[in-house]
């Protein structure tokens, strides 16, 4: 059930305690992604997971809007990248999670598109879960699936993309988006990544291979994310808070 | 520009030093309105205003993400509801106009779809412009529009979605939405409202009568919600810092 | 019951839970009258204000001291204006609240003289009201007394002095007042004030006339403000919390 | 200077660039002293030593408005006194000195009449003079004044009020006061004090004789205050920043 | 270069800007290891990385001294385990680094030896390398030093405890460490750690088995660290900031 | 007990209510004396009042570890001088003090080395004392002991060092130590202390001669400070909270 196309009075019928929140971020994704991946990511595998859950234990969760600025500084070297602090992240997501809670939505997955968000979500989830009378956990789709090259804006997200939106991808970008793609994130030395700014170490904000990624790909890891989101949701439903 | 759906690339290639950023709520509006409502219409006005200011004057504005819950806890009461605290969104909304200058569209409107939102958009945005290299400020439909009941949920709100997504007003729930309605927002003693949670006056959750508010209406408020963006865009535009 | 004036133990053997804290500025007025104006109308409404509840009621309410520091950076550019941001302002009223509370003065008014402490003193009265186990309501006396003519150090607040303090006007001076006052506050297109600081848009730091505001009309208007408090008081004493 | 009586544009002549904010706080100071006395005397003291400093050497300093409220939680126990968190004292007065430096009034003095206040106000001074362009200092006038005694609500107090404000002074309390009265402050084992509220050393919330302080002694103690302040001002207006 | 136990002028006259932060934790390591294990094992690590460092590149690097406390509130039903928030563990490890910057050591490596540092390190190392004019990485062993069961007081870090202060493990509590300890740590559904707090997880607060590690072993991992940390100062040290 | 030393089973099964922190600076001691000066004290002084203190009423505290960095900012201009600010600080031991209170560690003592420190640890502990279930007082051992000359780096903390570390004293530098030192703390006017960084009245850092302090007197010194320590734990001990 999205919450946004719901009313308060569907909300207060709902018989469940479960609610999604999506989190994405809006950045760079390439010359050929559009600035949106993570969102749109985020909200399709949201919307998959709960609809897959809810036929298998007929318990419909609520799913709430999502959430489209992040933790994504580390692109400010691109265009367009929006990005806010990571403590004012911590805050909004923490508060909105607590305003579900609030009306009885006292189990709530973080659904995750973007890694810069991550930590900052376990962090705020464990705030909610230890302090409070409720139950947060945040889910990251590329911690979940199985995919050796997630990249950024590489095979797995160009080929979501491709699947979800496939007008959003630029193919005549694809070129200038592999010519100065990285191979893998960051610099490493003795276990540490010496990059703050992604500018570093790729030029068009790409790493990893896009050709890689067709709709075939990213139906097969979203339908991946989805499964992994719906096995989470039972853990959590049944879970001793 | 949707920048959502924009690359980093056509984000640099803007020449344009305008941009929007929809800033809406997940809230209560009656019975027959979705939680929704405000960021759908402050989504709607953004992208409608920039297309005709953009016509109008050879300047296409970036148009931002949409920020989906706000300063809404005056309907806590109504399940659904979502917010944050004053201080978290006016810090999660003011970072997130920073990083929009930061890439020099450093002339930015904040296009508001709550009430309750306003207040905490024009200080936000009062501290971009008079302590950085930008200037910003917030524009709130409601306040712009010549038309006499607003209200909540009411004939303006119920017209405008039945204008842009009429299968989201629930019909048969409008009596319920009407009984339940109150006449005007607040407790009023001496110029002050003694209330701080709506359901202190409304117990449908909604002011005003939703039966007077026909897509027709909708259009035509969206449309000098529009007209009235692009007038603000032009003097923002031409504005001294 | 002036607080500052009174001993503990009066405070002690005080038999009300109304409690009144008059909140004021200290910012410009043009060049005819004090920076302290909206303390000293704060202040003397509160007291009027008080009395004359405690004439009608048998209930003699607590008049706390006038903090005498706002919200006022709109004016930095008049010199000897004071002010402190919306975010230390808000502390600081609300903690001060909070001890009146504490000793179970649990229904407070908090009286201001200054339009832009309005709105942070609602948000704080909210926080106050929500989260904790007491009542707290703003009282802006511009909002309250029926005259069109406010403006700024125009003709109600040079009247109020003129009544209060008449020594504390400058006649010499009204003259430079009103040649660069400006009619209206602000610079407004489509609804949105496009100004922040009150110099884009008057050269004497006056909006309206000064000369229409004679003793007379101060000790009218200073009247119906306390009336309208002292309305107010009611209410606040009467109402659920 | 009377910053609240003067206009701006006698702050804009003002040939100084001295400042004096005083600050007191509104707490109980017996059963026969008024809760307002620190504030009192603060005033006092200021505006007597600006005179003093401004007859000597031809330079008068601007005299801000009068803090009303500190960091008295120590005295909660004892109705009617007020108190705000260290965190937001040290912030309100602060920004306040800062508002004063942005008008090039841009050496300060924080004239302080509660001893609960004088670390917060060297900590802020200090905030003031490392990390802006001004200097800052306060001034406890106890630690100016050579007298031994200087207690709570005691001789010197209760002298200074007798002086200022006899009216205030209730003398039938006298009594009671002293009854229940410390000979010194808090609760101390090897040095350090274990007491954090005072009325785990003090019944009527006195320290010390109160019957010891007359006005002759209380005009003595001001007119040193006053002295020692002058000199202070002479200090900081010489002083390198 | 031990900080504390040299003196300003050596500070003064040491010709390097590398400095070493060692921070650790004061926490629960099973029933036979002490609760200093992680500040133990960062400052040996530091110390002698630093010395591995000056010996090769003739510049010895300031080794800063040991913070004690960090995010640990995980292990809170752990008696004796000592924590703090996120936000202040961030502050505090940041501002002691920007002091250090403050003296030209604006190159700096925080030396990390609890895992539940790792992010909030990355995160504030990012903050000053980003904001100042300083750069600053963290180095946490266990990301560097190749070896399969680091597991928590299990054979990592008992083996580095016997290598370094072998009196502190207790060997007769070995066998109740292990009945009690985990083999991995956390709850994973999904790629999710559902878990919070190690006692969902563990019995005796160890992961993974101490008798498995040597004072030899310990010695082992030990070096492998000490030589990671090296190489990482020389990144550091040649990197463009 | 050590904490740094123990288990979490020997805190488990500790029998006591009382716990020690110790908490120094990394700061300017002179060219003669080490920058961890107040660390080594504090610990030292720790330890030896928790012996003297078990030894007498068969109750042995917990000793915490030693937090090394303070509010040492009026010495940046000593190299190698590490701080953090008051805000950071107080938060930092209030943390970690509120952590030992969590396991029954509910009367706390915090050791404090170095003046600078001691305003915020009394602040911070009267933070704990008056929210939380427990009790925490300050003991800053200056406080405590009966001598004349503490000075800075003077004959106290030299001779202090001197018996707790000989090795770190630099007698080479003792003469440029005398040459370049002050002889009081601060520029003193009417009772305010004018300056906010130590180098604006020392060239050395010292205040005071630190020739007059041998390892004799540091013993002295050190042992009646460990006996104030030992009668203010009884005195907490017993105290009602």
């Amino acid at each position: 059930m999205r919450l946004d196309e719901s009313t308060w009075t569907d909300a207060r019928d709902a018989e469940t305690d479960l609610a999604l929140l999506p989190v994405g971020s809006t950045e760079q994704h390439g010359p050929h992604a559009p600035l949106g991946v993570d969102s749109l990511t985020a909200e399709a595998i949201a919307t998959a997971g709960a609809d897959r859950y809810a036929d298998a234990h007929d318990d419909e969760p609520i799913v709430g809007p999502t959430i489209p600025v992040g933790i994504a500084e580390e692109h400010r070297a691109f265009d367009g990248t929006l990005w806010v602090s990571e403590d004012t992240f911590r805050a909004y997501v923490r508060e909105t999670v607590e305003s579900l809670t609030h009306h009885g939505f006292d189990r709530v997955v973080v659904v995750n598109g973007h890694g810069g968000n991550a930590e900052a979500i376990r962090e705020l989830c464990g705030r909610v879960s230890r302090d409070g009378d409720a139950y947060a956990a945040g889910y990251t789709w590329f911690d979940s699936v199985d995919f050796d090259e997630f990249g950024h804006a590489g095979p797995a997200e160009t080929a979501a993309i491709r699947h979800l939106h496939p007008e959003l991808i630029r193919d005549d970008r694809i070129d200038e988006a592999v010519a100065g793609a990285a191979d893998g994130w960051g610099e490493w030395v003795a276990g540490t990544n010496l990059a703050y700014d992604s500018d570093s170490f790729t030029q068009s904000g790409v790493v990893g291979d896009p050709r890689d990624g067709d709709a075939a790909l990213g139906e097969e890891l979203l339908d991946a994310a989805a499964e992994g989101l719906s096995e989470l949701l039972d853990a959590v439903a049944r879970r001793d808070r």
